[in-house]
């Protein structure tokens, strides 16, 4: 301990010493590591002075997740920022995404070209989904089946049956298990997200759907919100994670695109719109404007989510710019096109 | 490490040696400190040949949790425990406690003398309730000052939550923070819920509310929810621990019996009827049994929680055996004498 601390001094007095730590920060300081009298195997982390971090809290988020050290700051992941930081850069961008929804132009999706009918691109792009809390193991089992069966992309399950469906699904490479995290309210700690996503990865979990701590977005916490994401980045060590923003709940288009913004920024692969829990789904038009949302981070894609229940839905929801659906109806939506042939190809408007 | 084997080896030589580890047994092997090259500053656990636990799995809840020590196998709380050795005695209280039910005395609420009127002793039953998504610090604060205000017996919030209630309670001792886990599904792994207890103990939490793995139950894997609840019991080192059952989705009288009975003998202080979050709530039926569900254990209590909106229903769940009322209503229910002076005291039947 003595030894790390020196280490720790000799290191900022080549750089430069860390900022104090801000006692008032929500972010929890437990860490199994911290309570540990363990002399550390590693060297203290290298911060050059330009990537230094702003706070040192989000080291704890790291070793909270169980990581056996803490990641280089030169890894692509950008480092925490302050609320001062980030307020601008969101406002500015939520005046440039309002902008191109008024003037966009057509969009064509890429990832499904025959929009007509089920196709295997189409089942490649469904998370077949069971989170009831009441789910036994018999039913998250034909969950697996008909995912295999069908060519579903993922299994999107709870934490306590991520093990079960990776041991299901071990024999196949289509489908794989994703586990969602902190689900469905978003208002575990960071630290516990971190915790459960690395729980869920060494049980076999290969996408983490995380849900934001909503109630921090509304209050404008834009900091909170950015490393509660980013920590759940780091302790899933590359592996994608969607975002779950809540779109039912976070009401203003200006909260989604700022939701969004801060969810590209602090490395998740995805956006998602809804859990599917807290009243709500997704809707066409809230997928449009996530998908401007994140236009500017290269490979930032959305998944549609919550009240997508047939064919016609799934594929509206493509058209939207959707490039996932989360349904526990993908069977239906497989089986659909029969149904839409016998009663002609007329649209159909359904309630969530 | 080689050392803690060693000592391992020589502690199981002087007694007996483990069993073999069940790798089929779902709960998850991840600890930070299994991760750890430390060497450990405690002797290994001690197991005396009569209370050896009858897996070892269990430790590793415990240890995942975080805390520094093993809990000695000599402490009150009882040991995991099969399926097999589990299933006889719960289908056998079942059977005593339908009896019970249908020769049950009129019963006497101790808790509450006065049950005409809200008095200071009615608000120190009720937990009162904000875990909606979406609060706000300023509504949590809120809910804090309105706590305080009509002395209700704690503030019942969301993980991300314990430490702002904490903080603004610190001034009372008639109000306490009391932090769900595991909220509101229960399917996050045990590990994760000891480790969410852990944390929500370390920002200040004195009670500990926790869902329990509904699925499990429903398939009558009864060893998993009595290793959950233990789990989280052991993590919270003994701080009240309450046990949602969640009786909207554990639809028999047989499975609330059986839900009851495990939280109990695994050391819970409180059996608890909803989260709120899964459609219905209490009612008086459920209390009535759940009190008799666990009567056999000294000490044990029951909340009514879910849909408790006025004075009346408050009473009617003290009358049928809650010791406890979670409501976000209790400003109302403190209120509403009143209401009920004015518009005569004629019952009225409210659905939830």
């Amino acid at each position: 301990m003595a030894e790390q601390q020196q280490q720790q001094q000799s290191s900022s007095t080549s750089f430069s010493p860390l900022p104090p730590r801000n006692i008032n920060k929500p972010i929890p300081i437990f860490t199994p590591l911290q309570r540990l009298p363990a002399k550390p195997s590693f060297p203290p982390p290298f911060y050059p002075q330009d990537q230094q971090p702003s706070s040192p809290t989000i080291a704890i988020g790291i070793q909270g997740a169980g990581l056996q050290k803490p990641i280089s700051m030169q890894s692509t992941v950008s480092p925490p920022r302050t609320n001062e930081e980030l307020t601008p850069l969101i406002d500015a961008h939520i005046l440039k995404v309002l902008e191109d929804l008024n003037s966009e132009k057509e969009y064509t999706p890429q990832i499904v070209k025959d929009l007509s009918k089920p196709t295997e691109e189409l089942a490649q792009t469904i998370d077949h989904t069971l989170l009831k809390p009441e789910a036994t193991e018999d039913q998250i089992k034909s969950l697996c089946e008909e995912a295999v069966q069908h060519g579903f992309k993922s299994c999107c399950i709870n934490p306590t049956h991520v093990r079960l469906v990776a041991t299901t699904l071990s024999e196949t490479t289509k489908t794989i298990p994703c586990s969602v995290i902190g689900f469905p309210l978003g208002t575990s700690s960071t630290s516990s997200k971190c915790y459960e996503s690395s729980l869920a990865i060494l049980d076999g979990a290969k996408e983490i759907d995380m849900v934001i701590p909503i109630g921090h977005l509304l209050s404008k916490n834009y900091s909170y919100v950015y490393n509660d994401i980013l920590s759940v980045v780091r302790a899933t060590k590359g592996l994608p994670v969607k975002v779950i923003i809540e779109t039912s709940l976070v009401k203003t288009q200006e909260e989604k695109i700022a939701a969004c913004w801060i969810a590209a920024e602090a490395g998740a692969m995805w956006v998602k719109t809804s859990t599917g829990f807290s009243g709500g789904g997704a809707t066409v038009e809230d997928v449009r404007l996530m998908r401007l949302a994140v236009a500017h981070k290269e490979g930032v894609k959305v998944k549609a989510s919550g009240g997508v229940r047939n064919f016609e839905q799934a594929i509206n929801m493509i058209k939207a710019g959707a490039s996932r659906i989360g349904t526990s109806n993908g069977v239906a939506i497989m089986a659909d096109q029969e149904k839409k042939e016998a009663s002609g190809s007329e649209k159909k408007e359904e309630s969530y």
